[in-house]
């Protein structure tokens, strides 16, 4: 094709931050004990202490999947369900990992909007699972996805209101944060605000998709919830030798506030193409745009039609497509995309 | 303390090669379809091929444990015993790995020297299992590790043999490469010779302990091992979406022998200290040292002095101590632990 | 209470058959070698041949559950997702068995009536699975129960449109028989038709709730499905070292068509109520009534007053009953729960 | 062949005691609720608290090998290590259920004569297992087999010295008491002193072996150890709906101290047997014979006239022969095997 593609398949197609590849690259001086005995590691547990105002332990992890998988499996039992949304990303995109970490740990889809869990779906739940007969798989964990997987953001008090459910029926309250720093740049609050204050005992901390590399991170909030964490993540080959390559990018990550600024790029960008596509006759929205994706429902031919323009996004049924942001989606991609519906909708 | 510290305590706590950093930095360009599905992976597999001079399947993984384990539980069954020396790092230092990702799968340790698994062991071993009765964990896979995990090195004709043995009762062969650039060095083989033409099915590559930083790989050779391997990687959470990153570390470190390189300075330090030591009253070496590592019976009172000297190693029993040399490892470092020694010889 | 509680909880709280007991006693004689290596066990296998006209590999189990997820684990995937009905009994009454068997097999329920699965969800379903794409759980096998768990019955075109579906795609077929001569009295069919002539690869054939005591059986139909089953059941313990006492009472539970007549017993006892109940206000049913369970639709306060009346059932909703008539339940059992509706709707 | 079979093979080659299959048949009646819910299992917990002298939960299980890898998972972690025999039935003749069950959960045979665990290695292994390592396999159990696998008994000075250690450093102690009957024969002891009293926290409490037909149990003791016993076993499909016909034999096999009865005969016989072989040139017992099974080595050439003479026993090694007796063991095979043993010295 003779014009340059444009980008929204996902955001790991993006590059990461020249922030995080500079601090792997300083990390590489002298030797340090392996497994995460080095001071890197030591510094991030710190940090993070500082940066969600309360004691925490963080554990980095290869991956998101790994993350929810061995929070999940570390929190709830082998005969425990694990309620989620259908959209969540354990449910859809995860294969069978948090049965497999789990030892059966079972995955429970309940309803809400927009990607989200209700306490309401939540409460009927946990009434109608069978408490404390055998033969039910035992209510044990939450797992809310923020932003959600259609995009959407949990207010604080949405998830304050999931977390209280939860807690009163003894359940554990899981937030899988891949795309958390594009959700708080939404609500405009602190990490612990919106992390524990609210409930949350365990979060998976995600930073490849907001400008990383090969690391994401596990975060515990509450004592005595998944106490034996280390020891899971060793059984399960999740723990680097060389641990202070990841450590320095999470600790560049969110020194001087880059999560946020990153986050906020890829936020800005999503919200200018909505506010101009919104306007447009033939196209809605499936899904409220608060974070840095679009869910857009359209005619079937305009799929088809930014395709053969050389725009690339994910197809999710006939006529919805997704299209992802970036911290590094540029003024001219946003451009492109919506000069292109606009031409489209003049045509029609 | 005033004096530096002089630090031989593993190859894991060690600085990565530049040219690994460099190639990451590199690959941060343009956006790049996630999981594995972007160019330099594509790329990745073809010069595996070219490499091992036959088609293989490479999956860069996280760690040499994540390789381990999914490589054995994706060749061998639940109900299946796999053959492995003592000292093997599956048996000692990777957790439950092997039977978690195998859903039972058992270690059954066998016998050999300085390490290694001896074919009649195996056949031996095999003999008495009890094939055909399901009250008994079933033959299926023999682990060899390359080098040892005393620093000796398995000859060609050694890895034959136990391969003859394995593949008549319908064993796999996997071997734990977490030092095969330190063993190939010292045998002086194609990567080929090394493995799949002396019957090896599957194959844990090393990086990290020998330069690189955040990646190993597992890499299959024979059709029909480890089908779904692919599969069973992401039920694991060890794919990451922005995989270009690992296969850029793997390209450059096979890039114009950099891994055979890295591993002779290695190697060659061990020699130096070796040749040195042997000559010394009142040390011995616990095995032959043919790769990196140095695995050194003498007086404890010995091993106190040193670590009050500064030195940074390993204590394995009350006399033994393991001293691992990197491609890092300088001259002063050298100087330095066999001054030491012939000091204390001169002395004594 | 001073009047008699009549029992219609469920078909595993009746008697055994006086038949298989007495089979039980007989086995008792002599010594006989353990894990199946005795007589009885051998005749079974031949007799099971003989009954479903076909070679196949039978293996008495101690329970349903153990029957369902070792026979699903063995013929799908760790990665593999399992399709079955809302209401199967896999789904809402086995705790986790089904992960924790096939190390993280998931359920996938998909829509259909009464209880069943619908060829055309299944269709469906496979359709948006993402076959080869590693993040998704990979269709393996769709699982039909027979009877239902709402006490209708597929008709063999209804099995065999589902296995065509199943196996166009590569999926194997499970029928989970609990209730499997319940449902074959009501068909008129012989065990072939009802099971692998329709494309049944591996049946859990139950015992237990139709006049059985301590065991069920698997049945293996098709050549490499479920190949090393023996082995999954002994590292499951769930292979009896006194086989033969398991063995006889299968015997004697197909011996002279007793298991169809006890399933007769109990249908008729069923149809019965239904065919009173049915002419009554206030009472519908909520799946038709094919085999030995009602699910019966009324008042709450009904429900209340056949509890006050002793009787025994489940409740399954506010307003929604289950009553399950077995081999041994009598006239007098029928009489007192038709006749209570009908005084019931007389005073109304 | 024209003379009879004498059959040593095993214990569960024997036959069903006749007080067992009486309350079983016995059971047969009414109606009862299903998974134990019944009468029978409630008066079983009450008798097993008086049995043992203390409150405890007990729960009928299929097999030992159930029972056992149950046991153990539910009192064990999924990183954790369980310390047993060489010979322990656990390691040799349970496929992979320890680590099936347990989710990966690792075996680690340690030294000890006789088929026993001694108090010195259990420590010596625990010293060097490196408690709090993640990369390590973190001591969880110590498994005692109970009478051993080569037919000798612990004392009760030994078991509560394997106790002390194993309670000293956080490890739960679990008795494989498959043959517990014959070991208390032996010891002239109460239950509670065989088992809690001496430091065990959770029991598998054979009943097959000893004139059982299809049920054995778990016994637990201590408070907080294996807490979600009964989630677990119904997740492996463990739990009867008919248990009432489990718990009649239970009932029936403690009562009247018919289950020391049984074992005595089963002793008394090997003791018998021994005697008279002891004094013999060319046999020697390979552990003492304190139950009712005899490890006997003499020449091969023995073994196979044994074998041409119509006995029926296990060869274990080249010139070693396991002999069980059982409760149903008579005087003329007792005389029979003797008089061959006899008869064959005189010869040579």
């Amino acid at each position: 094709m003779s014009h340059p593609l444009v980008d929204f398949r996902s955001d790991n197609c993006g590059r990461a931050a020249p922030e995080l590849i500079d601090a792997l690259v300083r990390a590489n001086n002298d030797t340090a004990l392996g497994y995460g005995g080095d001071a890197l590691t030591a510094s991030l547990q710190k940090r993070f202490a500082e940066l969600f105002e309360t004691p925490v332990r963080v554990f980095p992890v290869p991956t998101g999947t790994a993350a929810n998988a061995l929070a999940l499996a570390a929190s709830a039992t082998p005969f425990g369900a694990v309620y989620c949304s259908p959209e969540a990303h354990i449910q859809t995109s995860e294969c069978n990992a948090t049965g497999f970490f789990g030892s059966g740990t079972k995955l429970v889809p309940i309803a809400g909007i927009h990607g989200k869990v209700s306490p309401e779906a939540l409460e009927g739940a946990i009434a109608v699972a069978g408490k404390g007969l055998a033969h039910k798989s035992q209510p044990a964990a939450v797992n809310l996805v923020q932003a959600t997987d259609l995009g959407a953001v949990y207010g604080i008090d949405e998830i304050a209101a999931i977390s209280q459910v939860a807690h009163a029926h003894g359940l554990k309250v899981h937030m899988d944060g891949a795309r958390l720093a594009n959700a708080m740049v939404r609500l405009g609050c602190t990490p612990a605000q919106a992390t524990w204050r609210s409930g949350v005992d365990v979060l998976s901390f995600g930073v490849t998709k907001n400008g990383g590399l090969l690391t994401d991170a596990i975060v515990v909030f509450t004592p005595g919830v998944a106490e034996d964490l280390g020891f899971h993540l060793r059984r399960a080959g999740l723990v680097w030798s060389k641990m202070r390559f990841a450590s320095a990018q999470i600790m560049a990550y969110v020194a001087d506030d880059l999560w946020l600024r990153l986050a906020r790029q890829a936020n800005d960008a999503a919200s200018e193409i909505a506010a101009q596509l919104e306007s447009l006759p033939g196209v809605t929205m499936a899904a409220p745009v608060q974070a840095n994706e679009l869910f857009v429902d359209t005619a079937p031919a305009n799929l088809a039609g930014l395709e053969s323009a050389g725009f690339l996004f994910q197809r999710r049924a006939p006529g919805r497509a997704r299209f992802v942001c970036r911290w590094d989606t540029s003024e001219h991609d946003i451009a492109a995309l919506t000069g292109w519906f606009r031409k489209q909708a003049a045509a029609s």
